[in-house]
């Protein structure tokens, strides 16, 4: 089973990291990082770079697309070669799935018209602009064979829930005990919903996201 | 505030990228991935590679260190480069931090005699023969400067608690927030307390740390 992670330059690096922490771990997986031009693309504040060791057109044709999102994202779906790869790599996956703001991505490229998704907390309303039926309310969002997750931390979820899909729940379990992942966050605002207001109007207003008024 | 982030090949990826994203995004941090010899260092299967910028020697005083684990946890413990860097580094932090099994070098180092500490649930006992007094039912476990942290994604909650320490606690209530994380593990078997034993068993015996009986 091939599962391709996309690359670009300024990507959050936990959205791919997540993902490929869960989805290798699955027996018969084989890993790869993809991307326009490949070598090391720097991640969103540009401390670390993340290595794709494979052009796009090498990989045409993986089982799952992960696309992870981060402020690049925007200049990734000005890239023709991105956009192409991801219309063609979806025709032929099983699963085609994205972390974060990469659900811009997959707008971009047309494939969430009409579809449930969901994004960054900050970004369902450019998603919705993108023909998608943007969802608020959900971590992570199934439709056919499409996966999209919430900001950043949900591509772990994503990751394990799409283990259950592809390898079966005891397969899954067993990656979550394995990677300890018992989460006790330190506080309780992790979404909208929990969080007080100022403290999201405060994250909204310095997002690129947000519009003047 | 300077934070490095020790990497080796064969290192654990989520590891090192969950406490990268939660700490970058404190006002003031300047993030920087160190090795004993910069460039690209293979992440534990293989199929991606994260790029130390800089060398050990160019690094010698970061305010934070953070040490993730991975297979390559026993390979990094021989070189003394690295030893003598944390040995080092440790004299002169404000905090020294690690995650699953990077304990173990801080152990290697000398770092944790006497002290309580914690690791990937499969490496407590290597961890105790480093000198440390190690706990098992803590996903999060201070002594005094010396931060550590259970397997793999528990990383990012110590990171969630050293930005609380570190930048205040609304600040680390933002970055989650902009993480979004607020976790739902599909599956209830993250710890050894929660998981069935069988399932603990199959991957012990698989672990590097495994006995021969």
């Amino acid at each position: 089973m091939q599962i391709a992670v996309l690359l670009f330059d300024k990507l959050n690096a936990l959205d791919a990291v997540g993902p490929y922490e869960v989805l290798r771990a699955m027996p018969g997986a084989g890993m790869c990082f993809v991307a326009a031009d490949p070598g090391p693309k720097r991640t969103e504040c540009g401390a670390l770079s993340l290595v794709a060791d494979h052009a796009l057109h090498a990989v045409p044709r993986p089982d799952v697309v992960v696309v992870p999102g981060g402020s690049g994202e925007l200049d990734a779906r000005a890239d023709g070669r991105v956009i192409e790869w991801l219309q063609r790599a979806h025709e032929a996956s099983q699963w085609t799935t994205s972390v974060c703001t990469g659900s811009l991505l997959l707008g971009a490229a047309g494939l969430l018209r009409g579809k449930r998704a969901t994004s960054h907390w900050t970004a369902l309303d450019a998603l919705r602009e993108l023909g998608a039926d943007a969802v608020s309310d959900e971590r992570v969002v199934f439709d056919g064979k499409i996966v999209t997750a919430a900001g950043v931390s949900a591509g772990i979820d994503m990751a394990l829930m799409l283990a259950t899909e592809l390898a079966g729940a005891e397969v899954a379990q067993a990656i979550q005990l394995d990677l300890e992942y018992d989460p006790q966050p330190p506080h309780d605002t992790g979404s909208t919903a929990k969080a007080p207001p100022a403290l999201a109007e405060q994250i909204r207003a310095a997002s690129r996201f947000a519009r003047a008024t």
